[in-house]
């Protein structure tokens, strides 16, 4: 093993467990004994704020905020707000910074005139009320949701100045809790040739996705509770499909119809969008699970170095095909990696937030992180998502994010 | 294995797979074709809300608030305010609706104003603004936090008919990241005669608890995040000392000087409070990891059954030992026991839920939960709880909660 203060990858990546068994020295003021009895600060010198029915976060966190971008033109209610993802730590979003992709809105739905009804090709078309889903038994798990659409702006020809959520802040994770569609499907039976199912949300745009029943009968719910407690409007209330390590769009906010059919329905969903045109001429139509991806969130634009020294670098990686196994960290722009440290939780199909200990010696530097999935696959350079697709392919973009570290320590985004 | 349909203890309780195999037919309505074609609802009928900044919950969930419980004579800023148990599913807490207990309110901290000092029994006492803390590296572990005097009025001499969360709302989980406080005592050194640490908080009251040497190398952090977003003011904004397992007053909120010594301090806090009065005179001063405990929080007090039929028995398990490793739930008031299904994610020092399946014959029942952690702790009864101890004894209870079930459907809070 490395020593630990040596590097163990080019421009000062030092080895994962440094923090953990090193003094560092990043910081901290050396004081006297008469400074540790210094005055009291003024918040202690009588009572503090009174308790409260619903709690809030600091106001000096006041620009923990979504950037949400407003109506496209010619659009009602067509838009989307982004996750902070450089002001956050850990893997669970807060509900209230999830981010939200919606094509007509947010529908006012009354929880108890909603209905999830189940037919086409089942035995018995059932109407199922949020009182008679509440009676099964629930699943819930921790798992992340991403837009198809995410880093889209990382197609661009020359890089964008964007912040890290700007770029890639259409991707969150929660606990989602629910009932598994499975469940449902047995009260209704499936007829041999329901292969697929549609299903087709509660808001004035339908958004309408076809999913094979082979996903369906594994791991989709029918989600009722986001971190713990019910669904956010935004995000389906009083219910959404889940379907764990799929694009967003395919996990339809508020469901009303789920028809079982023999194929995909073609709807105008998946045929006017989220397929990718390849140089052939040829489109993907379905992309399914998601591909492994990492964003290094900090540093990233917007974020300012201090002084040369050691800094953690800190970033989120997932993948749709199920567990994170690692994720390497390059500060010289991909001559040399280092394997970074890992959170105690890589749960399948979850954010896994990763972390090394770099010494910025000050100069200009890239950095960069990949991430590799349990199945063995490895997260693709841009040059390799790029590589046959079409100039006009926009959706499904997991290539590996630059960050160029200045000398005056401002981040800037770079192709590497 | 028991068939599905077949109770597998007494009074109903069925196989805790039964909901993944079988079908249930609990409320679900019958379609014809036609309805399946009904009219759109009122808000599918044009475009719905925007998108915003920081999300909100629905408003037909207004009701979903913490019970806050305000000043007790004679002090200032004392009280508590208590997690909605019964409301939520799954683990983690809303950081909105994480429990409070405040000993003289929130202190209005200005985070670039406030300093973590180490000082005592070390080579080099040191201070530490937010700023040098964030240089560090950090980890981040979903794990619980429950008040030493939550349950407490289960000790009431006859049940008290209140909410499970008016009774055992002082218990929520989160995920807490931060900088480990190993790390922070390398940098300091530790003389070889400092076995403890006590560290004081910088509200008006100056919580001050004594903690080992070996628990706070073990897994103490400096935690600077709470459910991915910086520590609600409520929750110790900008800092609070997380030690994992161990009682909420000991994981000091907004700590400001942390000492090295020798051995406990015996300060105001863990004197006057805290320590628990045997039948023999004697207190145990010192309580550290939680006990293994469980309940039920659906049915619970406040919430109302329908017809008689299958039911969803849900709630949360919880040990400061590490992992909890079985759960049994009873359906005829403890004569027998089946096993609960657990939610996937397991983890230490965690919240875990458990369900299990009930077909309720619509007569008056009792519903018991007993959770076994991984180390064979076995969460005992409220008998033997208070066993040995004097009736003044407080905090610290961990006994089987039970529910009765009555033939009109209401829950009402029993000794069993």
């Amino acid at each position: 093993m490395a020593d630990n203060g040596s590097p163990v990858a080019g421009n000062g990546l030092l080895d994962r467990r440094f923090f953990l068994k090193a003094g560092v020295a990043s910081g901290a003021t050396l004081l006297s004994a008469q400074a540790v009895a210094a005055d009291r600060p003024v918040w202690m010198r009588g009572p503090g704020g009174p308790m409260s029915e619903s709690g809030a976060p600091s106001e000096h966190e006041a620009h923990l905020q979504r950037t949400a971008i407003g109506s496209q033109p010619g659009t009602t209610g067509a838009g989307a707000s982004r996750t902070p993802l450089e002001l956050l730590d850990g893997i669970i979003t807060p509900s209230r910074l999830h981010f939200e992709r919606h094509h007509s809105g947010i529908p006012a739905i009354d929880p108890d005139e909603h209905r999830l009804v189940i037919h086409g090709l089942v035995d018995r078309p059932l109407s199922f009320s949020l009182d008679a889903l509440s009676r099964y038994q629930t699943v819930s798990r921790i798992q992340f949701l991403e837009c198809s659409g995410n880093s889209g702006a990382s197609l661009a020809p020359e890089p964008v100045q964007r912040s890290c959520s700007q770029i890639h802040g259409l991707v969150s994770a929660s606990e989602w809790g629910g009932v598994p569609l499975s469940v449902l499907l047995q009260e209704t039976g499936i007829k041999p040739q329901g292969k697929w199912i549609v299903a087709a949300g509660a808001d004035a745009a339908t958004m309408s996705r076809s999913v094979p029943m082979e996903k369906v009968l594994d791991d989709a719910i029918v989600a009722l509770y986001q971190n713990g407690e019910r669904l956010r409007p935004a995000n389906g209330y009083p219910m959404r499909l889940f379907r764990p390590g799929w694009a967003g769009n395919m996990l339809v906010k508020w469901p009303r119809p789920i028809k079982v059919i023999d194929q995909p329905a073609m709807t105008k969903d998946e045929t006017s969008k989220y397929s990718d045109l390849q140089d052939d001429g040829i489109s993907r139509l379905f992309t399914f699970p998601m591909g492994v991806k990492s964003v290094i969130t900090s540093p990233s634009h917007g974020l300012q170095m201090g002084e040369p020294g050691i800094y953690q670098i800190s970033g989120i990686a997932w993948t749709g095909a199920g567990k994170i196994r690692r994720v390497e960290v390059s500060a010289d722009g991909g001559q040399s990696w280092a394997e970074a440290a890992l959170d105690e939780h890589v749960m399948s199909k979850c954010l896994t937030r990763f972390r090394s200990a770099w010494r910025w010696d000050g100069a200009t530097a890239v950095i960069l992180s990949r991430a590799t999935d349990a199945a063995g696959n490895v997260q693709p350079t841009r040059e390799a998502v790029l590589d046959g697709r079409s100039n006009v392919a926009f959706y499904h973009y997991n290539g590996i994010q630059a960050w160029q570290v200045g000398a005056n320590g401002e981040v800037s985004n770079v192709y590497a």
